[in-house]
């Protein structure tokens, strides 16, 4: 029989080999299915949208420097950030994890104290989902469910030519403070000592990538402005990945001003110490948990002195593509590696 | 720090522990939290049903003998069947899978297929989830959305005394199936033959382990006579277990007449040859994905007659207990191995 890697396909055209076949059954109702943040299910005055977000370890997370109920609080970012990035709010979230009896009562205990302390943060209710033994340590699952008006959802693929390409907050540190702790952890790996001991001046980098906040504060901030953003994604795998496929959802290119993208200043003194391009670091690393929207152009003013957005770009036609415009004036084409490259990374680990 | 094993608490105390300092948020629409087969949420007018199936390689499924249709096909009916012991129809489903590189794309096509299948079988809507990178193996997560009426849900909390304790089809087949399958993959690991060869007159007891049904249609055929049942659980992890979850969340204990527990005649057969005890395979057994519920004594006759359900005991007050009666008349008290224990297997395997 024959073997395609999936690693040879890349992730867009492989999710879309799998999901092809599927029509629908039943259900008209369905607004957005499978290819956005979250699926939207048109409830007859309201909109519902669920999401699934899925941590393994190994792959998502390293236990060697996780804590456990940041671990926990972290997943339910990874949904409700989904959420947000669909101009919804959450309400409802169900969490199923497989343990190995490698972890105790009190390990799992901490993980849902975690999962508690971010359900309380983001005002959302937890309410099912199933625990189960595994083979192969911890596994998380979580399921948000949210509501949005008409007028309040936003989807990846309503960015039109000419709008300006915004984000939030800043890019690269959730992947800067990986890079620390995969450091300390080689460090001490000799040593015997069980938890790096960190830099307080590091502190900032760390809570970027041990507990990120999902950024449903700036919806409500561009809501009040009256700015209503044109298509939204949130920025978990790098900007560049993040770019590529609201451009691709919209059927248009972007040009993102190089020296535009927000990085903190504990970011660039830690790219610096680490030699990591910060630049790089912010287009590819993972974790950032940000938004990125587009907006009119007539609300270039207001976003312009909006706190914690940047204008950092503008939508072009397709045909111009995705790219980066540097200082200089050169262009550089934005390109994003996939997960599935991961599984042949995996495999090697395997 | 303080270390008890999961195993040592047992799941009912095991979830209570982690469950219990969660608050209610922000929503007074919540139902049914955490402790059914699924959740409920009460959206004015009509009840959303929200449930999650996870299934992890090694635990849940040998892909020696498993075929990946099969598979996809069995995570939906698992996800269906929460869905349908809440009374409720399934309407919309997200599969979230992690992938190792041992998987190609041929083999998540052929998942896919499987869950394509399913969702044409039960007349749901894939709406979203996610592919990712997995370190080991493979691993699936279904999140199934249902709708009831008021009338219609039905919660594993509603069984009163004296109420008929039913099940429909019958126990233990799927649990023949696995055994079959293991002692194939043993008697062939030697032989190099990738796939175990199987007898024409197993197919019954194999297509219960490999594509089992939800029953769904049995929901139709209560509604149809009249009959609402009390209470519901679906049985995946036997009888036992079903029985003892129904009767801790009722607040009853149970009689069931050993000799009416219902056990397929080739399930008989192949007991035999294994030297196997059908009733401990119906009892402990998993993956039957039938239906235990409750029903008011007057409903007995129609019960009776009904094809596919059977009147297997009775409930009586929790007192009593929940316990098997033999044709002798002697008492088993109702054990049910939980998926702690199942931790500490999975370590030695690790």
């Amino acid at each position: 029989m024959k073997r395609t890697e999936i690693s040879a396909l890349g992730k867009v055209a492989f999710v879309e080999r799998l999901t092809q076949p599927f029509t629908t059954n039943s259900n008209t109702q369905i607004r957005q299915g499978i290819g956005d943040d979250g699926a939207v299910i048109d409830r007859g005055g309201w909109l519902e949208v669920v999401t699934q977000a899925t941590m393994l370890e190994g792959i998502d997370f390293d236990l060697t420097y996780t804590p456990l109920e940041h671990l926990g609080y972290k997943l339910v970012t990874a949904a409700v950030s989904n959420i947000c990035a669909m101009g919804a709010r959450a309400e409802y979230l169900t969490v199923s994890i497989g343990l190995s009896a490698r972890f105790s009562v009190e390990d799992a205990t901490a993980l849902y104290e975690g999962i508690r302390r971010a359900t309380e943060h983001y005002r959302l209710d937890l309410v099912g989902g199933n625990t189960s033994a595994s083979l192969t340590g911890l596994l998380l699952s979580a399921t948000a469910i949210g509501t949005a008006s008409d007028e309040e959802l936003i989807l990846r693929s309503g960015a039109r030519d000419k709008e300006l390409l915004c984000v939030t907050g800043n890019l690269g540190a959730a992947y800067l403070g990986l890079q620390l702790l995969e450091r300390e952890k080689r460090v001490l790996q000799g040593n015997g000592v069980s938890r790096p001991e960190i830099n307080r001046e590091h502190a900032y980098i760390l809570q970027r990538q041990l507990k990120p906040e999902a950024r449903g504060d700036v919806l409500n901030q561009l809501r009040e402005a009256g700015i209503r953003p044109t298509a939204m994604i949130d920025v978990t795998r790098g900007l560049a990945s993040a770019t590529l496929h609201l451009c691709q959802r919209s059927g248009v290119g972007a040009r993102i001003y190089l020296n535009r993208i927000p990085i903190a200043s504990e970011t660039f003194r830690m790219a610096e110490e680490m030699h990591i391009d910060p630049v790089v670091a912010a287009l590819n690393g993972g974790d950032d948990f940000e938004l990125l929207f587009t907006a009119p152009l007539d609300k270039h003013r207001e976003l312009l002195t909006m706190a914690g957005v940047d204008v950092i770009g503008h939508i072009v036609p397709a045909s111009a593509g995705a790219a980066l415009e540097t200082p200089d004036g050169g262009e550089i084409r934005l390109q994003a590696p996939d997960w599935t490259a991961r599984v042949t990374e995996a495999e090697t680990a395997e």
